[in-house]
């Protein structure tokens, strides 16, 4: 088995010595700058990891690690549009540096791109490969559509919230893994174990995201704490404490992120004040265990050597950071 | 064989009796729209049409069909926001109807839903039909960054021009047929010549259509005439009228072009005399048959019986209308 500095030295290879640049410019220097903003690049790293579970050949996967990652990339690009966020990584996003109009034709160029790499899989795989990433293509659209739907509403419910983040970002977790899994040609009782870890190491993740905004450490987060409380952003967090808080306490946090003119760092304070009262950190880090364990439940049950698995536990382990 | 009648008959079928409806309603309800706005469903009669002629069983191309109409409507719907067009068909268009982040998103999903069908053709064609089908895709994206480009132009040469419709338009009829012929198995010397003949063929009919916005007989073509002087778009007529121009001639097409307060019937009367002086009108119509028989003798490469091949040639003649 390869270590995961070898798989991501792979990853690292195949991203540079490839060439997403053609004419006209504009539809696909922005291709290149977006994967040129560096990123994680998890996802290839987790279809990689599929794969050598399953005694795959990772060598055949390239073509898949390209087109997870630019369909990731492309979703950004894309969700940076409606967003209107300014900036990715510390860069200006697409839309801004360039306009709405290249945004929206070079993330479809992204798209189209992804799936040309995909077909070159090996046949045999490819009618399987194909329908797991264009269904998960569709369920990321559904959740971005449902956040969007939620800037709209006062209350969101939780389940409808953890719905919103499963199709948003978790599926595509559990995507890459399988697909890996696919390539190795793995049994198909084993590819659906492992798309409901990554699903559920997805949630966690996510879950883990909302409360770190919060109640991180700044140094170890490496962002400003409260980000999600100033923007008015819905997160687990806020949507537990509307659930579980008294007509009072509701009151008084619909004032809080109603109140434009409250200095930052007194809303934070006053709106983690009442997360206190409620034990919405203890609730969060219940939830996170609950996806996390789930992840490992469905990890177990697939029929593989410990061993195989244990590297997966192990990274799982390592993105869940738990030092809160 | 069967004729066209009965094809269209199983594309009216095949999309009455799908549906594309899901949750949230906001990214399904405008695919619902978008394909129930109607439209002559030309690109799903030539993959049936190129799966014929190799005898393919048509039955076993209904996924092709929905893939390659789906995407065909996902190009419209942003290309409707890049244009900001606020009609399609007579009805609103979805940017208009829901807003941006709406038609940005269901045009995403709608892609994603067009490569989910293509999964479903038969495993052995799939790799070369997600293939083409993609690479096409790119092309379509290609000319339309082109087309964007062209507007920012004061002049734009004539190979340009045609580069920028074969890639938006005609590359799409080419490939709707080289599907069908993918999905029976024809020798790829074949597809490769039905793609062709498709090419050449749609870039006779979008210059056709150049030919008929200022030359057209109103009561036939169903819109009004000159449509594309008064909005001042840069066609193959107006780039062939500047290239072959005296000085004065394109000095006195730029004023004409460039006054807004001239009235648009003036206009156009004045665009046509230049374009008479010049034989615009016959140039085109030589340009035309110059693609419409490229077509032809791709058409007559193909080693397929005659009577296979002449139901596609009546089409040909059929869409190209020549009542000028």
């Amino acid at each position: 088995m390869h270590s995961i500095t070898d798989l991501q030295a792979l990853i690292k290879n195949t991203f540079e010595s490839a060439s997403f640049s053609g004419q006209p410019a504009e539809l696909y220097d922005p291709i290149t700058y977006t994967l040129n903003l560096g990123g994680k690049r998890i996802r290839p790293l987790l279809v990689l990891m599929g794969c050598e579970m399953f005694k795959g050949d990772i060598q055949k996967a390239e073509p898949a690690l390209k087109a997870i990652e630019l369909f990731h990339n492309f979703t950004l690009l894309h969700d940076d549009i409606m967003d209107q966020a300014p900036l990715r990584r510390g860069k200006e996003t697409v839309y801004k540096k360039w306009n709405t109009n290249v945004a929206i034709l070079s993330g479809d160029a992204m798209f189209a791109l992804a799936c040309e790499y995909l077909a070159q899989c090996e046949p045999d795989v490819l009618p399987l490969a194909l329908t797991t990433f264009t269904q998960t293509a569709r369920m990321v659209c559904e959740g971005q559509q449902y956040d969007m739907n939620f800037e709209r509403l006062k209350v969101v419910s939780i389940n409808d919230y953890l719905e919103m983040i499963r199709l948003k970002t978790a599926v595509l977790i559990g995507c890459s893994l399988k697909l890996g899994a696919i390539l190795a040609k793995a049994p198909a009782a084993d590819t659906d174990k492992i798309w409901s870890f990554g699903e559920n190491i997805g949630m966690a993740f996510q879950l883990q995201d909302d409360m770190l905004d919060t109640f991180g450490d700044e140094k170890k987060f490496g962002k400003e704490i409260g980000g999600d409380i100033v923007s008015g952003k819905k997160t687990f967090l806020l949507l537990k404490a509307h659930e579980l808080g008294s007509e009072k306490q509701r009151a008084y946090l619909d004032q809080l992120y109603s109140e434009s003119k409250t200095n930052p760092k007194d809303k934070i304070e006053e709106v983690k004040k009442v997360f206190h009262e409620l034990k919405i950190k203890e609730i969060t880090l219940a939830e996170i265990d609950k996806y996390f364990n789930k992840a490992l439940n469905s990890l177990e049950a697939i029929k593989v050597d410990k061993v195989r698995k244990g590297v997966l536990e192990q990274f799982a382990r390592e993105l869940l950071i738990r030092e809160y």
